[in-house]
């Protein structure tokens, strides 16, 4: 198997390597359990964050910790160039890939990672670059929750729930799920936030039963799997009825709970608005809390893949 | 005993525990001497401070990395949920709690240390909740100072000067210097910024011997410590004259020194604006800096005790 | 010969001291393929920055961590005193003094380094204090740049490019160049952006020959090493024109690189703006990507001669 060399987005990652990285996660969640291991002291990662986001720096650099390695970080690194007009990315990174062993790279333009990766000469992580762009070790972290909890995907049925058109987890997970057999995807939204054609298409050439449907309650009963996004007031402009409605429509409490499957699982990438109930937090299906700790799984296997 | 689980306020600790936590204070000095510790190096701190405070910040991560340990950080928490409307305190708490095995939480909030640590499955330190809030391991290097310097804490005469009434580090010692026996505190302050009833109702319940009175050269002979507090213009409006001269009549210089005993100490929190006057800095009663190394050594107890 | 002490200026280094530099410097290049070490494991270097600058900072960090030690570090210096007013910068030295074992001062006013050096009881690195101020580390890896590429500086000529009347690298290395034999300096810019009469002065008296130019194509056959410095287009006001012509003169591209011996270099101190074609990245006389790698082995070498 070719050695992994940049995680740069969701599709790069095939069956074979998907099934690499979980077995690594696995190991990593032994070692963990024994406190962590020393092997990468010697080594350095730098946290280059064109925006803070310290719940994705965080897991990452925990990641590296666990490991023994360490740290270069920053939030601003569009302070790297102090001077006015800066300096292209490209410079950034071979300045940058002077000092550490491992770039994690969080960018506001689509693109940004795989540029990165064309002239960085050590391994480049994209952990997060632009709205429409992607951000893999999310998606892999959640293909990883379902499969550790569940024990399958083939013939995985998973209902997407909430702002659908804007979420880049809904759309990374997506992708990644098309390599999978007999998966059933529904796509719950109002028309107006439901996902984009270009997934529609990647699914339908991939071969990936999908509907687009509005009301949850007709397949809560169906689904293993319950994904739920965000839905933020401002996508709705002055219509606050209609944001309202949405919440309330898509809101998942006791009651919806007490409609799944004993064998199901609610999913969200966090952090959450008013999207669950905390009531829902101690239910043995509320894994959202889980799949944080399954991304340091996830940070840790591909750090070692890749150094 | 039991174990100490987090740490929240400065009430907490009982006579057996500061007792205990000052004996492992004095090993984290032998300890500092030897150059630091590698026991701890698998274990991760998270600062947590939803405001910069990069004194306590170092003070805190120094602790950490002379025990072997490695930090994640950042002073901009309230950034860690970086959609609009944020996610809650207890999401991000739990979400921390799977990077870390210790969280060093600041907040801006009263009782946000305390709501923390319902819901953190690692130990939760309070590093500064709110304006009338908690600093508790503030309070412990002040009463640490005190016994390291002077030897006793039973039978202290110390004068607390300034800005008494919003002053959190003087209230968290008050309420510890409460536990101890035969204790006499001067609170020595203009009217409109003598310490608030709520302390003086607590050291009236503990039987503590105190007087409210404005003269500094009255006690200055008298007492064991002068406990001398920032006192910040903004606090006098335009009323600068009675700033300027609060600012003389409690200014800690040569003449002023000359008149304390000599086995006697100044403390100060720090940062001094014009509190004390540089030409004491050399006396060996000035103790100041010294707070700032004891701080380190607490921190260090308080980590190993915790961990 | 006496310990290093403080890194504050470019001049305080003796040709003895640039030699032991340069030859640990070498020393840190083995190491450093060997995977770094891990004998300074119980030391803190404090990163101490009252402006972000994260180029310089992760290169101290990462130098720091290739010797195997622990960073504590902030961008927002000024806000270690969070109060109004602040405290002097002497107060925060001292404070900061308790927490590590090498201070890394990075400040906006000139003499900053020297006045921190008065008063810390740890080694202090100056990382750039003011415009008009010093940045030693940048000069010395510069002059290593150069007496690794060319394997000698006695005899050397090298011509300054660009804005030089403000550019404090230029500066420094002037300085340092006035240590050595038969070194030939030309200062190649606008009459309104040349090299400070200060400058000159220094080379005078130390007998080195300079000239100043304005023509780049007058001398770039005959130089060893073209520095280019960057040219801000803030610089120039409304005269548009004379900067758009001034960036075409000193255009460094393929053409120019054609006119260059074959021995020779050059250098940029980072980030680049307009003043290098990116057709001259992939020369083996373009050194600048190789600048950053070599501060990194002078910081190693800086640091364990301090510690």
């Amino acid at each position: 198997m070719p050695k992994l060399q940049h995680v740069i987005e969701a599709q790069q990652f095939t069956l074979p390597l998907l099934h690499e990285l979980f077995q690594t996660a696995d190991q990593m969640e032994k070692i963990l359990e024994r406190g962590g291991t020393l092997d990468y002291q010697n080594k350095i990662m730098a946290s280059l964050f064109y925006a803070p986001s310290t719940r994705t720096r965080f897991s990452f650099e925990s990641a590296m910790f666990r490991l023994g390695g360490k740290v270069i970080s920053t939030e601003q690194a569009h302070l790297f160039s102090s001077v006015i007009g800066g300096e292209t990315l490209e410079d950034t990174i071979r300045v940058v890939s002077n000092f550490c062993d491992v770039i994690v790279l969080r960018h506001t333009e689509v693109g940004a990672a795989k540029r990165a990766s064309l002239v960085a000469s050590v391994p480049v992580i994209n952990a997060g670059d632009g709205k429409g762009g992607q951000h893999p070790t999310q998606a892999l972290l959640d293909l990883y929750t379902i499969y550790k909890e569940l024990g399958y995907i083939d013939g995985l049925k998973i209902a997407f729930v909430g702002d659908l058109e804007q979420g880049r987890t809904v759309r990374s997970l997506a992708y990644l799920l098309g390599k999978f057999e007999r998966v059933m995807i529904y796509f719950i939204a109002p028309d107006f936030l439901q996902i984009r054609e270009d997934i529609q298409d990647y699914l339908t050439r991939h071969n990936v039963w999908f509907t687009l449907e509005s009301d949850l309650n007709k397949v809560v009963s169906e689904v293993d799997v319950i994904y739920v996004t965000r839905i933020e007031k401002e996508r709705f402009g002055d219509k606050v009825e209609i944001y309202d409605e949405t919440v309330r429509n898509y809101f998942i409490d006791g009651k919806l709970l007490s409609k799944m499957k004993p064998k199901s699982i609610i999913m969200h990438p966090l952090p959450r608005l008013n999207e669950i109930s905390p009531e829902v937090d101690d239910d043995p299906r509320a894994v959202y809390f889980k799949q944080t700790k399954n991304g340091l799984l996830i940070r840790m296997a591909l750090l070692t893949m890749l150094l």
